[in-house]
């Protein structure tokens, strides 16, 4: 492609401390970040949805970033329009600061659920005080909690209200990704049906390339599929874990760094987007209660050692309930990109810290409290 | 807080070669570093355990740090007391070099436990050649093993010999850790009782705030909680494994490395505190035997892919045993700050390392012989 | 040893660019960097597969690295002979790139296995563009896949024909890998036999000292062992994950970076050694095939959180096949130097992802399609 030997990713990853530098040393590199020039067409402003070379040359519409909702790859992507402070989610009023419920919403009676959801760029107050640039769905992170059942039909709709392509993933859906989980562009939409059929803790994410980036950027969320048969009766909380690479605040706004999440070493780790926000308002439940944990691993990157201080989980389904749960167990380790589902008996009152315990990144915000009253 | 911008954790992780230049980042930094503050008053020395501002604008006894063992967080905690090279553990005499037994202890007939241990600092040799600053339960790293039976009662009573806080989190206890897991003043004790629920290879550790912190430094071992049938007669064994992050040595003696442990890149890893220790002095069984190993990850970050070398396990407890095992199996990660049971059957003599796995951890320590003779 | 205080393994690792401070450090480090003397030696040229002078002073053959098979640890290993741009593997028609296949190979109806195998430094194209200097068993990376049946016998010989000392680790073997497992200079053999116990996916792979830079170069593959029984028909393949450190290209090849493996942060993740080689060439199965894939994380280091966009597994064994598997699940995570058998029912059409969901590492290569027809 080019006379200069391309830099190593690690390089670029660790040398690299402003983003600029980290750009232009990407720009060389092609094989493993896709991120350049749809950057560069991005900060144009013009056209922020354009520049796909790649695109162009294989006959695609180059309007259509990633039009089969083929991944990010080291290798077959070069050019995606992505967001920075000076793009996309800056310049807006941020949303204000407040606690993302974790009550499961209640199972509905209806087998089918209609779902319109739109895919918006807008900063968010994560602390009082931080500030992101975020990649929403529905204009929050993490996304709402769909909540059906085996068997039940979701129609669902995707309409890009945003700057840049995004996409909708549903771990819970067996569908063609090509057709269903395809990037639409600002202005259009995507339509899909499916029908869940095992029961479970499952994510949804955005996976338009890079999908790091997009998962990085706050495009993710739950969807809890009940199993034909009810479990038993419980006070139902989802946690979603994710991770936050962030660049310096411009004008009061922290952008997704990309290069960042590549190191692997996040900012802030947050139980439903907002680090530590169950210390200062808990989880609260009574004394008896079956507390049911549906706790899923967002990522980008870490998977979850999920551990309620205090407590043993008198049961934790590592596949789809309500089969062959593992029994007493102290911590599990939730994959990055999947779920489980964790229960534990209240039987006595207190205040529980709930962790990731692997505390190197657990300690920057992955904790709450699970008050027992 | 402050005009400045506050640096992001990871610069203040990856930009600071120096302890010194971390702190002064960290000072700033508020939001993500809860070690600054009460590190000066350490270094004060006339009141090394004071200095919790937070504390006393909360009307809160600012002699008690984490007076509710609130485990720290990104957010809500600012100031406590942690040891460096230049304050706790430093200037005594260090523990010589030992081998950690890993047999585990006998089952007692008795049906109570009481359990007095102390909390100290005190500088241990991890090698021959290199001495810690370590934090202990009992002066040793890990603390001594427990062993009990699902509902036994356990009486513990801690007492801080040291001179910052520490605390007690049994992770085989069903309790409320805000009562019962909270932070002790030097000089003073807390105590509990509890009845294990459930069998299995349980963690224990200080949670005291940084509980990152804590653990890294050396509070953690094992308690081992049989369940009401015996299980097969078997040779066993207790694994610790946990990982050091280090300060180059000050008069031979090397610090922990709150820095270090955020960029969750250790230094060494060890099973039972002393990295490869049985290499050099193997554990030791016979042709027949059943091994059983209580492998725990106390990380305070990774978790262990445990494998014996030239063997599979028999079975191995995700849960508490003894149901449902999985059988067959080459490796199985430990998740960090949980415990998982293997076992063997040593059909053939030989010299099988156990190790992690995952080599660019495990090569720093994580691997000892079991001899089979 | 020295009287300069010993560098900091993280030291080491984060601070130094280029390998030659990197060994220059490590020369000092001993306890922790088991490389810098016998590369010395191996840069000589003239006696490249000597300088062991542990070896020499305990009275062993200097000539035979690693004569037990003892794994590399951190503490009682200084030196060993290893490879680089400069060393092995470099200088030769580098091997041309080719899709790896993953076709699972037949079973055989012979009970008892014959396999001859060479150990080889030869550098290979990873992708059209990148040319690394592998360490390979049969000249590439995977070495193959061998398939056979509980209780069948695998006997087995490699032979050294490159530089420098190797030896073979095989998960499925019950045996003394201090006899069985030995290192063996070039030209040197060892044979050993064995009867697999349990079925699943097992890796195998070189353990000579340093096992990290061993697995890092690629030494590593499949051995996939049926239960007596054969389990439901179905299309299989091998998935061997893999990680890549690297050096800049030299004459067009990129050595390993012992280094940088110890970093943890790899340059490229693949599938079967070529980063994303099923993106342009997929694995192609038909509506209605169950389809099972093998999973083995070859590490050295990360373990692989393994999912299917579009679909869910009906089936997961963690431990041997068939007992107990979790079913319903869209991601669960292979431990490094581990292995887990994956089913799922491919009902409708598409082009699915199969991915490493932990995406900081796998959006670095760590992807294919597989397409339903």
């Amino acid at each position: 492609m080019t006379d200069l030997p391309p830099p190593l990713l690690s390089d670029v990853v660790t040398a690299s401390s402003s983003r600029r530098a980290f750009l232009g040393k990407a720009s060389r590199l092609g094989i493993a970040l896709p991120i350049a020039g749809a950057l560069a067409g991005c900060q144009r402003g013009d056209e922020p949805n354009r520049g796909d070379t790649v695109a162009a040359q294989q006959g695609r519409d180059p309007l259509i970033q990633n039009p089969n909702s083929r991944l990010d790859t080291a290798h077959d992507v070069r050019a995606h329009t992505t967001s920075t402070a000076e793009g996309a989610a800056t310049g807006m009023q941020p949303i204000a600061y407040r606690r993302w419920d974790p009550v499961l919403p209640p199972a509905s009676s209806n087998r089918t659920h209609r779902l319109a959801w739109s895919a918006t760029e807008v900063p968010i107050h994560i602390t009082p005080e931080v500030v992101v640039a975020a990649w929403t769905f529905e204009s929050d992170v993490p996304g709402p909690t769909v909540r059906c059942r085996v068997g039940d039909t979701v129609e669902f709709t995707l309409t890009n209200r945003g700057k840049i392509p995004h996409s909708m993933d549903f771990h819970a859906a067996q569908i063609d990704p090509k057709a269903s989980f395809r990037s639409v562009v600002p202005g259009e939409s995507v339509s899909f049906t499916f029908q869940p059929k095992y029961a479970g803790a499952f994510k949804y994410h955005c996976g338009s390339a890079p999908v790091l980036m997009h998962i990085g950027s706050g495009m993710y969320g739950a969807i809890i599929v009940d199993p034909p048969a009810p479990l038993a009766s419980a006070k139902e909380f989802v946690l979603v874990q994710s991770e936050y690479y962030l660049t310096p605040p411009s004008s009061g706004v922290q952008a997704f760094d990309y290069g960042k999440m590549l190191s692997t070493m996040p900012d802030y780790v947050a139980f439903n987007g907002r680090p530590s926000q169950y210390i200062a308002e808990p989880i609260r439940v009574k004394v008896g209660d079956r507390v049911r944990l549906y706790v899923i691993s967002a990522g980008p990157t870490h998977p979850c050692h999920f551990h309620v201080v205090g407590e043993q989980f008198d049961r934790v389904y590592l596949g789809a309930p309500p089969e062959v749960p593992i029994r007493g167990v102290q911590t599990f380790t939730v994959p990055a990109g999947g779920g489980m589902v964790f229960e534990l008996v209240c039987d006595i009152p207190g205040e529980f810290p709930f962790v990731n315990h692997g505390f190197g990144h657990g300690q920057k915000g992955a904790i709450g409290f699970l008050v027992v009253e």
